[in-house]
């Protein structure tokens, strides 16, 4: 399906907006649908039904797209997979990041941190996929560590094991696409969040499946943004373009 | 299905707990999830492919059923339906409540206030079906006004226009059922929130569609509570009971 992409300086403005004062909405709702939303899009990409595993490993970043993270594999540990989440560098300004790790616990969801062993979860031979919930469209190169690290080993497994990145791939320049002179990822399944940004139009044709998610905008506002509202089916938070 | 029930006590402790310093989830959250399955079951039951209509009213309370009932009428303007809100007392209490108002504005979906016409929804023939989210499972009777005649007003057309009561039919004893004396609402649909309350057991057989929703509690939370978690389809935010 042909798609209309903003800029990351537009998709800041459209998040500022979303949030500001006139529309009202909040990190915490947006973050709720964003992260069903990815995790609606990994239950359709590798149904349980099908794979017969249910391992998946989530590597969160620092900021929002981390945070997205983590609500996607709450809804995940609900959905019926097994989680772990990789959660090396915890903010401490926002407190709902803690709650968040919290409702984790709830749900038994181990979240590994800076000081636990987390590679062999990208070579088990149980792990579904593994969830790229580093840095979304924010993301300003350099990369700095442990970061850097995290996407080599990532870059190292993904001809094996299925990459599923959340808004943007870590790394890429988000309206560049890959940066030449680093690992590059290249995901399986890439979840745009309410609208692709340029460097979706990037990726290798055939190797990733590419959703949309995050199903709150009005179409008023998208125009205003200059793209189309996405034709999602009934009730589905993701779809597949 | 057969179901088990938690008390009207017991409810609000399980929701105390789910917003305690353990669990940590936030209001944002739970209100967000509680909308959105109510609007699925709402989509699933009246499809507009089917019903070829659009306009449902959502009549929302002054309090926590009121607010999953202005996420709903989100979610469903987000569906493809047309809601139209009556939200008669707006508590300035909860500021999060103003923003779901706003959020609503954002959507295009008129939010009438006490001094505004609402009765001819009722009986509109475009009115797929009327919403009732005025009081939840802290319900004491005796029903304040204005709320006593709104339920008067719903019962009247209830045997022509289907109601879908959020949690509770507005106005029954939450351990008890139907109040004696009083005018009494008899739901097309019932979605129950994390799991029915004991008034569930006096739906009318064959008139009511009992679906649960509010999809955010572990197995074992569950179980301490007295219940099965239940067993969701896929990704669905509501099951069938």
């Amino acid at each position: 399906m042909a798609f209309k992409t903003i800029s990351a300086q537009l998709a800041a403005k459209l998040d500022q907006e979303l949030m500001g004062p006139e529309i009202g909405f909040t990190l915490q709702q947006l973050m709720e649908l964003a992260g069903l939303s990815v995790a609606q899009a990994v239950q359709k990409q590798y149904p349980i039904s099908i794979y017969q595993k249910r391992q998946i490993l989530v590597v969160a970043g620092p900021g929002n797209n981390g945070g997205d993270g983590l609500v996607c594999a709450r809804h995940l540990a609900l959905f019926g997979y097994q989680p772990v989440v990789y959660y090396p560098k915890r903010s401490s300004k926002i407190e709902f990041y803690s709650q968040l790790v919290r409702q984790l616990d709830f749900f038994g969801v181990p979240v590994l941190g800076s000081d636990d062993k987390w590679t062999h979860y990208l070579t088990s031979p149980e792990t579904v996929c593994i969830v790229d919930a580093i840095f979304g469209f924010s993301f300003k190169p350099p990369m700095r560590e442990p970061f850097g690290s995290i996407v080599s080993e990532l870059v190292k497994v993904q001809n094996a094991v299925p990459i599923v990145s959340v808004d943007i791939p870590t790394g890429w320049d988000v309206d560049g696409g890959p940066v030449a002179g680093t690992d590059s990822l290249a995901p399986s399944v890439l979840v745009s969040l309410t609208v692709p940004k340029p460097c979706a139009n990037k990726l290798q044709a055939g190797r990733t499946t590419h959703f949309v998610g995050g199903r709150f905008v009005s179409a008023s506002f998208a125009k205003k943004f200059g793209f189309e509202p996405f034709p999602y089916p009934f009730t589905d938070q993701v779809l597949k373009l």
